[in-house]
């Protein structure tokens, strides 16, 4: 089988190894495609070397069949489409409160532990969420980020009726503004680059770049001033932090699904003034891949246009220097069918 | 009657005017006692020279009794013991969604228009609430501000057996302690002046100073590394905007009591990383007075031990020059009953 490694310094290579048997509690999944997640990139830039024990396949974004079932697992069968959520909250304690999502020592599989890169790969079955046999494996790579906005969405605790402001128009804003819509939400999608603002209009969606209009006033103009119900911060910089507590109208909910590395400036009095809310949302419960599957298997929203390359599984190392340079693509997924 | 008008340029005096007859739809208070608010105290400063229209009498945490009726005023008798929520929502948009407490166009009685520091005020009948024949009014005087701690612990959902760190233990957050320990959580309170720290332990709290030892730790211990469930930042300074990530545990509930004037430094990694919220709470509502009467009538919480002077309304002037030069006294309430 063909796998691939990430050896620190922007390298990636592509070995070949034995197909190894799945452990107890484990299967072997036949990878069908593994999308490249902004954290994939991060990994590439050396920017988590800490947490990424080189060489290692990383990727976690997939989808793909069960190929071999390892001892004591029931409830799965060879050929049967599958997709990972990759969190490991095996050494879940008292004190995570039943939050193992985010558990003080989740393990995140693809960062912490082997990822999806490689033809075969082996996980615990814990992980596995079940496809219906219908479900198209290219989409399916999309459940993986589609649940961390079905999760932020839900967080949100966003109806039908309300208004949503997304800030920043990449691949989890678009996914998270297609969850909104999906809600029944009226969604303005906040975003500077000229071509992720056109490509958000070609999927339906009503985008305005800041910094060509005043923001505020264009989301008032929507809502009879009542500003944004829920406003969610995609973009990760300080702009987006400034005008959040703005555009949010009273009572307003923020979703921070951004990651901002240092602590920065942020407009308390606001949340005083207008009893705002910032919630903070990581990755996904159980239910918001169940929901995220749901909407993959509907596919009545625009999923396909969010894949804007496919590539063999073998051209990563180009992959991730063309991501570099292109920063106008979304999702790239690597096919491992090779 | 006497009347004290705050003059500007840290001046009050005391004059004497003529008792009006309240208009339609007003009562006139006969005003038992008026607390001296940080707000009042901030007016006094000049620090709100732009909302109170100078010369002005201010303060809006009172007791009193009704001492006349308006026309049109049905429900009130003279005589009944009343306080009043001094929020004036006449100007409720549709755009405010329901919040009429925190209403855009909201005027604050006692600060954008009259206040209470004056033996009778004639006040709109809409923002009073009753008060039984045998409560306290120097305690009921309190009301005001504990309304302000009882929507602060509504907003956030604290529930019995849940730990509650309360970062500051001035009046406000001392009230914001006793809310919490009633609806049966733990409460820690955190403060650095030696002298309120030993007022709160007179309170019977567990109050630690967070400079002698380590705040974070100590709460992991309190709490079986669970540590808080909610802080309470009513400390308003940048440690406690600092520390209150820390000692928030996973999906803590962080409340935004304290006004920060300026943007200033938060880590919003903590927020993605914990799933925190931060939650903004101003004024209360109406609930909020009713339960702060509940409360006060019921007289089980040490509330006369949170009035540390009463002066009688004439000092007015010295009241607020020994406040400055007293930065460990609590509540100081002027004897409107001359």
């Amino acid at each position: 089988m063909k796998a691939t490694i990430y050896e620190g310094n922007k390298t990636f290579t592509v070995i070949d190894k034995e197909i190894e048997q799945p452990a107890q509690g484990e299967v072997r999944i036949k990878v069908a495609y593994s999308g490249v997640c902004g954290t994939d990139v991060h990994i590439y830039h050396g920017m988590m070397d800490k947490r990424v024990a080189m060489p290692q396949t990383i990727g976690h974004e997939m989808s793909g069949t069960i190929d071999a079932v390892g001892e004591g697992v029931e409830g799965y069968d060879v050929g049967e489409k599958v997709v990972v959520r990759p969190l490991d909250d095996r050494k879940v304690k008292a004190s995570d409160k039943g939050f193992n999502h985010i558990c003080e020592e989740l393990k995140f599989i693809g960062i912490d532990s082997p990822g999806s890169m490689q033809q075969y790969w082996n996980v615990p079955s814990f992980v596995l969420h079940k496809l219906k046999a219908e479900t198209d494996l290219k989409l399916a790579a999309l459940i993986e980020p589609l649940s961390v906005a079905t999760h932020d969405v839900r967080r949100s605790g966003l109806v039908k009726g309300e208004t949503a402001v997304v800030l920043g128009g990449g691949p989890i804003g678009l996914l998270v503004a297609m969850v909104a819509k999906e809600v029944g939400a009226q969604v303005i999608i906040s975003e500077v680059n000229p071509k992720r603002i056109a490509k958000a209009k070609e999927l339906g969606f009503d985008a305005v770049n800041p910094i060509e209009l005043d923001l505020v006033e264009y989301v008032k103009s929507k809502t009879e001033n009542r500003r944004a119900d829920v406003v969610f911060e995609v973009a990760g910089v300080q702009p987006a932090l400034d005008i959040m507590c703005e555009v949010a109208g009273i009572r307003g909910r923020i979703l921070m699904v951004a990651i901002h590395g240092e602590k920065k400036p942020v407009d308390l009095f606001k949340f005083f003034w207008k009893e705002l809310s910032l919630i903070g949302a990581r990755v996904y419960e159980k239910e918001d891949y169940e929901k995220a599957i749901e909407l993959i298997t509907l596919n009545e929203l625009p999923f396909s246009q969010m894949i804007t390359d496919v590539q063999p599984l073998t051209n990563i190392q180009q992959v991730f220097e063309n991501i570099d340079n292109n920063p106008d693509g979304l999702k790239v997924l690597m096919d491992c069918q090779l």
